[in-house]
Parts: structure tokens; sequence; C-alpha cells
């Protein structure tokens, strides 16, 4: 139950003053619309614990490492 | 300029109501304080274009993939 993603950001994102809380922030890495939540976490609760996935953009998930 | 992070959450994280704006979000991937910012980032300013690197926990870089 983990994943790699690539990161192409190399500063952080600001939830500036004036947004409406609470705010709710991409854990998953998959968001398409980070630094916030899109709900695409929800394509992980299936991974088998001590995996390790992939995601590619359509979502598709394959198998990257297998302890 | 771009790296492969290990994600091990699989939902959101909150920013709650009554946090002081603005917050500043990790977006690099590294930080260890997510969903917020530590200045991380700063260690992926002098990656090179087009390259994808990983990250080992005490912060050395390796080349993943070399286009």
């Amino acid at each position: 139950m983990a994943r790699m993603v690539r990161h192409e950001a190399n500063g952080p994102y600001e939830v500036p003053e004036g947004t409406d809380l609470p705010v709710w922030i991409c854990g998953c890495g998959l968001s398409k619309n980070k630094p916030y939540c899109d709900g695409t976490h929800k394509k992980t609760k299936d991974e088998a614990a001590g995996e390790v996935y992939a995601y590619d953009d359509s979502g598709h998930r394959t198998l990257v490492k297998n302890p």
C-alpha cells in the first residue's frame, strides 16, 4: 500500500489567505488538482499491504516492487 | 528536474479551520512534515532538466532515469 509518484514541482504550493477552511490536501500523490484532493485516492484503496505501485496518467496501476 | 517519491497515505490531509493562512504545502514531495513545506525542496534546485531522481531518507539523491 504505497506508490511512487513523479513530482515536477520544486517549491511549495500556497493555500492563500481568504481560502475557506477546512481544505483537503492530496496525500496519495495522485491528484490532478494539487495541492488539493480530487478523490483519486479512492483508486488506492485496494492496494495490497507491503507492495509498491505506479500509476500512469490514465490511472492504470502497475506493480513496481514486490517485497 | 523531477523525482519519484514514495507515498504511503491513501487519503488526503486536512488543513483545518482555525489555521493561520497562508499555508505552504509541500510540492516537491520530500517534506517530512506533510502536508506542509519544511524547506526540503531546496535540495531539488540543482536537479538537471529532463532527468528524474530519487531521494533516500537522509536526502541523498540518485539518478533513476536519463532520457
